[in-house]
């Protein structure tokens, strides 16, 4: 990193911020986990429920979606609670579709028979990184989830795939900088969310330049830092649920 | 208690669950107190925002008032998301209508000045009692938000009247009982929400006879649990936030 | 009555005001009643559909329910049209989930069959009190609703079990007094909906301190003018259905 | 009339049924007319309110508007509330754009001022012909509200224009008739509103062939029977309103 | 016309816009036509659904409906985006009402077996008009999907019963004009807008006077004027549809 | 390419499809153009209107928005009409956040002015693709909205920055392709949007691996694609807007 850039939190470019995976956090949900970024604070909600969606009624297999929200005050200000303004933002559906998609991706929908999975993913407070929070403690509510369904022998075979997880990169005043706060996230150059599997490949990458453009070194360079840590993430991840290697 | 009912949780009829005050649980509001009543956790946030509704400008006061919510998987079976749903229930409008106009008693308005403090009540996990839990913990981050008002000198004088807490009774079994979590709650002839001042006066009754009907004795039976409780909760308050008496 | 407090309408504290039931108001609903407490006036009509709602599907009863609403010129000022806004308030929610849960102890819904009826409350006029007289004039339109069921012969026994009965108390200028008209409802200290079975029984006790709190006593007091006043309203009710004793 | 077609209400083809006009039917709104053409009963409430639609504002003029509902059991079979599904049905819209559009020619926008009438016309029984008692007796209930405003000072000239009525006409069985009931109604090849002044020119013509088509001769056979019906239709709004020729 | 009176088009008053009707004009619905009325442009798509509505389920007969919409930017200023604001206006829901009885007049349900077509008509530019052009250039694409279901061999005899057609006249500056454009409709005293059969019967007639009032010797000189024009708009509609006499 | 993989087109790997800008295709809007990449056509309409939104009020800047829309037939089945069901659904207002998001970056706000430009992006026939036609088109009719603003002497000093266009790329059978159609789309192991700026850089990459997973060979390969493809696409757009080099 530059010498002259220091960021606010003060860690390094490529140093992810403290990352705490709880889980049983709530006692109803088949898999419950408080994921911490930091700051970031999310609760992701598996739950089990017979039945698929109408359009996949008959194809014999299963579904995995999410939904997203966010506690009216888990910002810095008082958002409207969007209850009660009577629907979801843009955003807001935006997030929740990336999730889905996401940890759809850790499961064989085929082997997970006529069951849909929901992963509530529930902001309490936000400090920047709340969808990358939110699909790596979410693949773990899922695993759980999936481990209960086996527990209780209503599946036979085991739909697990592969950990998913999930992390921030940016340019923050010209440098490549990991795991964006809110106080850099604000004033990034750029923005980039990169899911992963558990080998390292891709699942999602959306980047955006929130001013001016982005080069494809600079691309590059943060994907590289995604990619590094995304070992970090899934040792989290295997640590919380106790898999060994 | 008649010694052939025994509670599901084995309390006697007269006791309390253990009660839990979480002060500044999340750190951007200006009240924030997760209330636990047993297994019933509920976030309260308090906001401040300068103004008023449109139909107090003018008017020289503040104004108080409560949002509710129930994260989807708060209960034994996953609720649909009111914000993906468009619509909130008749249920949540009710609960919250009802914890406003409690938690105003506790605040003299004219004092506020023209600030509006939301406190928003989210049930991160249910097992019967949420709003009077919500009730009561609310009532402790909106004393948090007048402090931050004084403290950051925005109004003059203190506008806190008392405190206000609230709990459930109801005939189970044929008995009187206090604070009845989820089982009991479900299994209840009579159910009673009783909302009081710290001088242990009424604010809100709210009785519902949920088979058959109750009669007069045992209403006032149900009211001598509330009334006795009511110091217990007081105390809890107190503690919470550190008044000495 | 403190001989300086002058109610309004210059009742004494413990008189109602004119009340009138008039059945077969309109001519298609099973049970049509138009009641009038003074000044209020609630139409009331209800309505037989086979079926009942999903979640009640195969267990053999039936289902009673509520709807309530204003026209928008019932009152002093104009309110806006719920219909037109795009969704009911708060106030209307809470006020037909009363309105249901009084008048489903009327009915025995074992014996209803699969039927629903739905009471429909709409408010002519308004001066107080509009649900409990909802409430009062429901009881007696589904009354009509269940004979029309018998007379079809759709039904094989009565599912009538009692008559429901509802009055609004209150402290007014520090004396209780019954059945509040709008002048004294908008000044009224404390306001205190009962609903009574035919033995004089509690269904639902809903009291809320407008202003200040209100003590045992005080609801002591109320509650005793509401009891006196229930046989009274259900001697209109027996009259208007042409119930001997 | 053809000797073999007999009305279901055995009246003859240019018959009105028996219309009624009573003013002052509730006691809030400015003009409060209950609205009779036969077993059709329409609530017509005008209410007065300061101020314009924004896109009006500053143009030294006033507005007439109205809002229609039915109450959902003034039908054969229940309909659902429109406030309860969120939204009003395509036919209620167009019905009150057709009152309001009606109603705007009995009056001089000008000479009213920045005021708004809102005519709420509310269906308490329905039996045919709905609009076009809205319209007749909503007309009625304009011009108290007008008159109200002359007498309170609020405007300094009249602003009545003329009398606006309205009738429905039909081909029944082949045979044109005026002022159709429900029975007529839903069995009528063709439908035709026809809304007309005070000197017997048109306002509005609304045709509908149910089935089929209709010829010009038609046509002219049913406006022919509405010109006749008008000059009754004024006589009982001029008699209502104690206006002398 | 009045030699002092001269239309903006410089039309005569009898004088139609330039009519064209494109068939084919996008690839995926059954039927396509963009139906041009001089700059008013209206893309028809008539879309073949298996499956009646609900409320016909069983009667053996299929429907055809409509459904109007406007592009934001088809017309001067910009309007709202009906789907962004959550609601149809009431204009549009009463245009897609009409377009749904005006093409149903076209098929012979019976015949069309338990199939629902969707004639979608959106307004790509507006210049007056909109509806007329809809009807018109719909019953094309409608009669496309009847082809369709023949050519398919999904039904086995011709729904199809006869041509509809639509146009609009009004009084412009004292003077019955055909066919009119947005200038002229802005400013007309009255707007008819006439639906015809293919033998000039009359299928809907909807006349508004916008200002003041009309006779009905200027109802008979615009519908003469209208009767005239359908002879032309049928015509391209056959040449269209390659519909020999 | 590999020899045994052919695109249902026929299409060489790296070969886009006949793409076409139509500029000035609707009169009324300030840019209008039809944008077509092959069978895909989505009119662009860009509005302007005076002020800005609330939150930018006072900022002396001016602001861009788009949104996004698909005419009901625009696909191979009928899709519900989003004004009709009330809602927009996630897709759509993911797909509008991102034709906004990228178009802003072809403008410089604080020299527009307090004017905003909202681009509308009717989708009239889709073939895969339509986002990124929408930015290409709508980039030539935000174009035209500037220069309007000039021409008009609305604004003194141009705000355009630099030519935006995006084009989609994919994984289709192992094989990265550029512009992928319908066809390809349904079955990409791998879809990456890409919008890029006039000298090359990235403004926005949306990779979704909707099957499996993708590795970083692979995405440069396909960035590889997009970045040849840029240079054509501004070609189209300068050819369009007689841009000279």
């Amino acid at each position: 990193m530059r010498p002259d850039v220091v960021r606010p939190s003060n860690r390094a470019a490529d140093e992810l911020r403290d990352i705490r995976l709880t889980r049983d956090f709530t006692r109803h949900a088949e898999g419950s986990v408080l994921v911490e970024f930091g700051d970031t604070k999310v609760l992701c909600n598996a739950s089990v429920e017979a039945g698929v969606p109408r359009w996949l009624r008959g194809k014999h297999q299963g579904w995995v979606t999410a939904e997203y929200g966010m506690l009216p005050r888990a910002t810095h200000t008082r958002g409207g609670r969007e209850a009660s303004r009577g629907k979801q933002s843009g955003r807001t559906l935006e997030i929740q579709r990336l999730i889905g998609r996401s940890l759809r991706a850790a499961v064989n929908l085929k082997k997970l028979g006529e069951f849909t999975i929901t992963v509530d993913c529930d902001v309490i407070q936000a400090d920047g990184g709340t969808r990358t929070a939110a699909i790596t403690g979410g693949c773990v509510a899922l695993v759980d989830a999936l481990r209960y369904l086996q527990r209780e022998r209503l599946i036979k075979s085991d739909p697990f795939k592969q950990l998913v997880s999930a992390i921030s990169v940016g340019i923050y005043k010209g440098v490549p900088v990991l795991d964006l706060d809110y106080p850099e996230d604000s004033k990034a150059d750029t923005d980039l969310n990169v899911v992963m599997t558990e080998s390292g490949e891709l699942i999602e990458v959306q980047g955006t330049a929130e001013a001016g453009a982005f080069s494809r070194a600079e691309l590059n360079a943060m994907l590289d830092l995604a990619e590094q840590a995304g070992e970090a993430l899934r040792g989290h991840q295997r640590e919380a649920l106790e898999i060994r290697d």
